[in-house]
């Protein structure tokens, strides 16, 4: 089973995910956990590129994908092959959030490329960990931002809309509610994740 | 106007790239030269991941994309708006035909591919320096191979088939004969350069 986690930096969404990794693995499963952009030794060498050089952005669209295309080749789809559960920070619906729909390249487009990219592999579930702008940026007020981080609340407010307009369209993406205490928004993963192991 | 120059490497593009920059000075024009991947501070970056470092076809793809897209919004596209001859070493039809053609992506998807990377801008003429593979090889022997000249002649094989196979469909993509003596080739390519020019 393949679970990615999307939201605005700052939403909890990476805590989340290792909270899920430790239940996964206190029940017997086999678990990996990926990042984007990154996970294999091409998409750490990328990341460097997208989070610290300027750039236009197709070309900065296109860096995500050739990190995915990777990530999926060497480590996501191996993973599902040997019965893994992968947790990916991140994943197609970033693109179709931060390059679809806040850097106006089109969600439709992003999609195509997405499916070109991951070779048709995409996550089994998505969990989009919802917070308020405001909130996302209080949170983050003390950490260093990245080139993509430095976005201003306009931008952090488009691709917020875009990923509630994806969950109105896809049966499998789940908007969690990401303003309460940790273990509240863990228990609303949990509970979806437990419906589907006992499937 | 913009002017490609392609075929497989060892074919020589690359110095008749380097006579018509010199004749097109003479003849007072303002020239400026591009290489592919590369021409940008991040396509530099991007070159360096493409020539040494291990990945699957996708990725490959997506960065030559990514490289271009940066090359077009950064270079080539304010250059011609202020009336320069650009001349560029490889551009979208290296795509299609290396990857396209002798990676089997597809020519179709890799010519959608370059229309979003170069935001619709093309060559208005592309000069494709056509050599049997076998003399390719003869000529490139003495010379320390990167990833994608490690190929093998098989590889080049489909490369130059489809380059071939792209000049039925395009008037302005020109087989140029490659394996007569440089000054003569040169020849062949002012030839078309001055009736462009003329007119």
């Amino acid at each position: 089973m393949f679970i990615a986690f999307e939201g605005i930096d700052g939403s909890g969404k990476s805590t989340q995910l290792v909270l899920l990794e430790k239940y996964l693995i206190n029940r017997g499963k086999k678990v990996i956990k990926v990042r984007e952009p990154g996970g294999t030794i091409l998409g750490e060498k990328i990341r460097d590129l997208l989070l610290n050089f300027n750039m236009n952005k197709r070309s900065e669209l296109l860096l995500f994908l050739a990190s995915r295309a990777q990530l999926v080749e060497e480590v996501i789809r191996p993973s599902i092959e040997k019965g893994y559960f992968v947790l990916a920070d991140r994943f197609s619906d970033s693109s179709i959030a931060y390059q679809g729909g806040a850097r106006n390249l089109g969600k439709d487009l992003v999609e195509k490329l997405n499916i070109f990219a991951t070779n048709g592999i995409f996550p089994d579930i998505v969990f989009f960990i919802d917070i308020p702008v405001q909130m996302a940026v209080r949170r983050m007020k003390e950490k260093e931002k990245d080139r993509i981080e430095k976005e201003g609340e306009d931008f952090l407010e488009k691709v917020r809309t875009t990923y509630l307009h994806i969950a109105k369209s896809r049966k499998n993406f789940f908007v969690i509610d990401g303003t309460k205490d940790v273990d509240y928004v863990f228990s609303q993963i949990k509970r979806i994740i437990d419906t589907m192991l006992d499937h």
